[in-house]
């Protein structure tokens, strides 16, 4: 079909924009006339043009009486542009298509009504999962306030993500590895339990190949906050800032001391558990601005991210080796259930292949839990 | 190319022995004459006719100055059945295609050599990767008289094949499930050590919907022959005998008992871990006529079979589930090494999916071992 067609153009357009559009979502748009693409474009950063402003702009004057195709209701209020429903009614447009309604609660509903009042077709729901599925994160945190959270980790065939001494370097392969690079840089955090700080002194940075990488926010759960005030995550050059969650005894002096080198130190409740309320935690974060997390480690933050419900998604890398033996690292640490009906069901499963390694990603489903 | 897709056509046929034919190889032939297939034969059981002469006999006297196209070598001596190559002779077959020839170091090159010989061309190597993993059990067995390995288990995503209190009931789906059925029809023999008999007490026999299953012979690592008497694996009607591996040192009065039953009792020397010298139980069943095995359980089984050197291939099925903690049974129980580059590789990953769980399979690479 060619409405799908071109949908599908203008949600590759979009993609363009992960790793620059946050807290917007990534949006791509297409301008057709007579069977032909006379205008492309996303929305490619935070503070510029939307994408249907830049397909319009790049169609010129032949948009007048063609077709908008464009992966999320054009916005009817001014932000930090004006209202694309007035470009899109400057310009002439014929009909337009869209494939989701724009989710933020205080939207919904209005570009495509006023567009509809004003005689413009407005058709909504062309290739709608693929829109839901690419701004995921966009409507986690504009429905719930908190960041859409993917849980990393990279295991041996047998489920081991280190050996008995601590040894990860490395589980999987190059192109698996520059995958994660791919996700940190475009999400807003990465978050690692202070056991991984300890025991790999990580940058945990962007590094990438072919673009500049942008780095996300490094968050350290630190319940006692005994990270050393030389980890490199607190101490290399980077584009983004530090946050460490800690609970409500860290010492202030402490506090102190990293507050005035730059990092963020949050100072949260405990859950049953012992460690950090994450949920708690994840309100924080959303409420400044971090729609999503990507968690690389260990094995008890892992468990705790799943038990606590706010894990969204997983994205578990298989590399072609088996450690043979139960004294390395577990994916998860901790407590299971008595019945294996009580596991943690995922859904939606996809399998990718990078290299000799496989990734199975997966969306947790809370919901499906007995 | 029309040679491939012919001998695809017979590795097909050939695929259809799968559980009938052991201790010979599966092997198929098509006769193709002017770009028509016009004769279809496989290896139907072993003691029956073989794959060349099923399909000359399928193609009659059309079969004339036609071509053979065969997935192995025809053999060129007198067995249960006479040699292929008379047959091929006799039937004024023009030209002969063979995806591989016969790994059986009594019997390469022969058949080939023979046609030859008496003026019928023979090309040899048509998908000869595809024949080759067609027949990984037959050509292990015949060149080394030990039984092909087969490692299988059923995991949560987070590597955990049954809950702290041994729950497994089910990790994976109905089709995994149906898929592992059709592994022991396949399969000469299954093993499982005595405490997955202990815990599970399963009967390990063969149930298929669509055909009559074959059971496999089943069986038991056991060391100190503790099995209980009255265990389903050696109780439950089955068209497969019971095989028990012990330890030196089994109690003689025991081991008299279970063979009046009908039960195989070999005892066998110890490795330095303890258990059963595994390369010497692979010599004994190898020389029983056990030509693969599929390795169903446990944990330190696992572990076993992949340090020993015995495992050929594992099939690691993945459930959609997650169980969140390390207190459940891990895939492989004991000592793993203490760098993350001296794990086990393995090689030749391949991914399929079943329903909703992902299978990954692949072959121990020990030569790879760092």
């Amino acid at each position: 079909m060619d409405e799908e067609r071109y949908m599908k153009m203008a949600l590759t357009l979009a993609r363009k924009g992960w790793g620059y559009t946050s807290p917007n979502p990534m949006v791509g748009a297409v301008v057709v006339r007579d069977g032909m693409v006379i205008g492309k474009g996303w929305h490619r950063k935070v503070g510029g043009a939307h994408a249907e402003v830049n397909a319009i702009d790049d169609a010129g004057e032949y948009a007048r009486g063609a077709d908008l195709y464009v992966t999320l209701e054009p916005c009817n209020h001014t932000g930090r542009t004006p209202p694309c429903t007035e470009k899109i009614l400057a310009a002439g447009i014929g009909r337009v298509f869209v494939a989701m309604v724009d989710p933020n609660p205080r939207v919904a509903g209005g570009g495509a009504d006023y567009l509809r009042a004003r005689g413009v077709p407005v058709v909504i729901g062309i290739l709608e999962d693929e829109a839901l599925r690419l701004n995921e994160i966009f409507i986690k945190h504009v429905r719930t306030g908190r960041p859409f959270v993917i849980l990393k980790c990279a295991a041996t065939l047998d489920g081991r993500i280190a050996t008995r001494t601590g040894d990860a370097r490395w589980v999987t392969g190059e192109a698996a590895r520059a995958h994660v690079h791919h996700m940190r840089h475009g999400v807003d955090g990465i978050l690692v339990g202070i056991g991984t700080v300890l025991s790999d002194n990580p940058s945990l940075t962007t590094r990438l190949d072919d673009v500049r990488g942008i780095d996300p926010t490094r968050i350290i759960l630190d319940t006692r906050l005994s990270i050393p005030e030389d980890a490199k995550v607190l101490t290399v050059a980077s584009s983004a800032g530090a946050v460490i969650a800690a609970g409500k005894s860290a010492p202030p002096e402490k506090v102190q001391r990293l507050e005035e080198k730059g990092v963020t130190v949050l100072c949260l409740p405990c859950g049953h558990d012992g460690g950090i309320d994450l949920g708690a935690l994840m309100d924080r974060l959303g409420e400044m601005g971090i729609t999503s997390i990507l968690i690389e480690g260990g094995s008890r933050v892992a468990a705790s991210a799943l038990k606590s419900g706010i894990a969204d998604k997983v994205m578990f890398f298989f590399a072609p080796k088996i450690l043979g033996g139960d004294d390395g690292f577990p994916i998860c640490r901790g407590g299971g259930p008595a019945l294996m009906r009580d596991c943690i069901p995922v859904r939606d499963t996809t399998v990718r292949r990078f290299g000799e390694d496989v990734m199975i990603e997966a969306y947790v489903d809370y919901d499906r839990r007995a």
